[in-house]
């Protein structure tokens, strides 16, 4: 008989994505079972188990019949308030043998790569397991074979969309780094209005001030099941959907988060990480910006260059057509930096108004064609002429409200209640807008938790500004967060050069 | 004015070492500072500052004026209930990126390895920057240059003894993975009893049943603040303290649990390990033993011809004088397995009481003659006779006793509540006895956090025994620990691996 048991609680903490379970250190299961802090633990029920963190609860806000989850773990076990768990010592997870192999010099073969993502996506690895994989496949350290073998694993993992075969699925996405460049829903409303399919999932920003998720949940609801966002697609032939509500390559989230942490890219988990979503999705032609510029993501051509092989390559193994296209990555994109400010800036070009930023327009039109052409529509040239007509003849934007309204609401933007202007400090021209500080000055002032919170800018590099031309507004939905934004902006003054005129 | 304070209470949890802060998710400071589950914040009183990962709280336990903090957090911060508290978003940690440099290939600089260890001795590194810091440093990457760094910051980040120039001051250190091997204390004893210094810390089990200081515990005062370890070496010539009670190459113990939770070894790291806290002790000359055997920690000749080739280059880079011994790894050593058990073993050497196992006293005393040879006193043959006639004479069991009354007390040693009997299924020969799973039958009975529970064997290597002879007896503090090994022991009954004879 087995009396390693207790009541399951809530704890109401969120630990992120770590499962961890809260256990008094003189409850008998503890005792019995020898556990320690920050142990690895088994949690049971009848119908599932878990491997969660052992925090041990020295204080008296836990009975001894009771475990508290913390909400992930509770999330993952599906529990409910009383039920009845047994514990035990996680039993080591074997995939981290490859993880350790990898270390040790040896390659990543396509089993050890499904063993180790199937045991992420079953919340096996610690975060200090999850760190070690992440560290082993850091810098330049996967091969193509390994790539390959890794974006099979997560596309493996998660849930995929079926369009009919045969068909032509377009996907677009942009590598990132550059506030402001929300192209995405302009893209999809021009493609869409032209008939073609495309099924488009976003993510939500993880240290950027908004990701197309963000934006278009100040417009319309993103957090679509799987089949719900199957209706959507069926119906408009294209969505505005938040990746993490369907499940597609779900174990990416997990990966992502600690490469932040961790502030390391891994080419091939950056790779993987792309081209899983686009195979889940079901998109068979794929179109990837990359920007490039001094202070985007990616610096150099040089560096733009690998990276493009290494997606194509990686793509057509799992059976995508893809085209990159590389873009000036020199500066912010539009006006307005975080999730409402952005979706003001997309809304403007969607509907032709006189201010709407041309630079947006733009770049949206180009990406627009690309996927046109991918899509068989004919030529570059008419393709570039069909997705202005689009967008000029209001046909984008009726797309885009239907979309909307498929997903059930065209939202009125949220309007941030503290706002403050930053002027020149002196006259000259704008020569540079630094990408990575305004980004940061955007998420200090709220952006993305706070919708209405961000920047919005008034100058553009080669604009010619006087003492006490505004150069930006900061948006703030609390008093704090504009002190925050703007104690930031004094120790960073530079982030909108301005370089003396020579006269 | 700054208002993102809250008033500090302890929060009862304990997280281990990772400092956590647990906050509203609705508080001000969470909302005006727009922290996330497992942000990293700095947590600053009027006095001192700390790094902790924020836990959200989306329960009612916490009020919105306050934030709690686990134990770790609690300590590292020296904080009272009620302190105010200010939070910010944790600056990043500069030292990462010589971690993250090291997985682009370049190596770790003095200057580098000083800024991490620094860094980790303040606490200033998550979980995840740990893992990725032992992560990049394992297998075997750590060129000569970059342990002695890594050992000599190790080092610096903490307290270290001086026991008078010109002086030799002897230690030694097992490099471990042999249940039951506890000869430290005998060693210490007849060592001391002919004059020689040896200022002995030892450290806790991690992963093991028991470690030395575990052991001690059981007979003594083992955790000796700084100046009181001094006081006992000065009056005894010797001491056997626990290593983290004095402050000693304090980030070691924070690098190991990382280590162990990835089952991950770094030769670097180990050796790193080992010399920093011999060169913290004040230590001149230092004997290492490497038990090699098929299922001790190191498993070959070769191995252990690597390792003492390192141990000694870096030891003398930081001026230590390296003896490596290698020893018969090929089987636990003495009777009992788990602290008590051992003490009793030891206890019986000193006291040459008729059953004493013999392979104990034979371990303890060529280790003790080597490090007589060290230290001056002759050449091996006379050491040995020394050593033989110091432990035969009762002046080791002596000097054992007064140290142990110096540290405080010489206590009874407790006695298990629950044991159990676990015979021969058949005839046979011993043939085997497995070091690692024979280590978790003894930790899962509930060593060493229950001082008197583990293994007691009853036979050796070599041994004939009957169908029902008595293999080994489990102790434990409590049944469901007993029950607890003894299911682990039904699925690993070949522990103790039993060949039948050929007749």
């Amino acid at each position: 008989m087995n009396r390693n048991f207790l009541y399951l609680t809530r704890a109401g903490i969120d630990t992120h994505q770590e499962p961890v379970v809260y256990m008094r250190e003189d409850c008998h299961v503890c005792h019995s079972e020898g556990f320690d802090a920050q142990g690895r633990v088994e949690v049971c029920t009848g119908q599932t188990s878990i491997i969660a963190t052992l925090n041990i609860v020295t204080g008296d806000f836990l009975s001894h019949e009771k475990a508290a989850l913390s909400e992930a773990a509770w999330r993952l076990l599906g529990a409910s308030e009383g039920d009845k768990a047994f514990f035990r010592h996680a039993p080591p997870v074997d995939s981290m043998s490859v993880v350790r192999g990898k270390l040790y010099g040896k390659t990543i073969s396509a089993e050890g790569a499904h063993s180790i993502i199937s045991d992420i996506s079953q919340g096996r690895y610690s975060d200090i397991q999850m760190s070690a994989y992440v560290t082993a496949c850091a810098a330049n350290n996967l091969n193509l074979a390994e790539t390959i073998a890794i974006t099979r694993a997560m596309v493996d993992v998660g849930r995929r969309f079926e369009w009919g075969k045969g068909r032509i699925i377009v996907d677009k996405h942009c590598v990132g780094g550059l506030p402001g460049n929300r192209t995405t829903p302009i893209v999809v409303a021009i493609v869409a209005a032209n008939g073609l399919v495309m099924p488009k999932t976003s993510s939500r920003a993880i240290t950027s001030p908004a990701g197309t998720a963000d934006t278009m949940e100040t417009l319309t609801h993103v957090r679509l099941a799987f089949d719900q966002m199957r209706a959507v697609v069926e119906q408009q032939g294209a969505c505005l959907a938040w990746g993490g509500s369907v499940s597609l390559s779900p174990t990416d989230d997990v990966i992502i988060r600690v490469e932040r942490a961790l502030d390391l890219d891994s080419e091939g988990q950056l790779v993987a990480s792309v081209i899983s979503k686009k195979v889940a999705a079901g998109s068979t032609h794929v179109l990837i910006d990359i920007p490039v510029g001094a202070t985007a993501k990616v610096r150099s051509t040089a560096l733009a260059n690998t990276l493009a092989d290494r997606l194509r390559q990686t793509g057509e193994a799992l059976g995508l057509t893809i085209n990159v296209l590389f873009s000036n990555g020199s500066q912010p994109v539009g006006r307005g930096i975080g999730p409402a400010l952005e979706a003001a800036d997309l809304l403007a070009v969607l509907r032709n108004e006189p201010g709407a930023p041309a630079d947006l327009r733009e770049r949206s039109l180009t990406l627009a064609a690309a996927l046109l052409e991918m899509g068989g529509l004919g030529s570059a040239d008419h393709c570039l002429q069909l997705a202005q007509q689009t967008l000029d003849s209001g046909a984008a934007w009726n797309k885009f409200e239907a979309i909307c309204l498929a997903q059930g609401a065209l939202k009125k933007l949220p309007v941030a209640a503290f706002t403050h202007d930053i002027v020149a400090a002196r006259a000259g021209v704008i020569a540079m807008i630094n990408n990575r500080v305004m980004s940061r000055l955007a998420s200090l002032a709220g952006a993305p938790s706070s919708p209405a919170a961000g920047v919005y800018l008034h100058v553009s590099v080669g604009d010619v500004v006087e003492p006490g031309s505004v150069l930006m507004t900061l948006h703030a939905e609390a008093a704090g967060e504009l002190e925050y934004a703007l104690d930031f902006y004094q120790s960073h003054p530079d982030v909108v050069h301005i370089e003396a005129e020579i006269v």
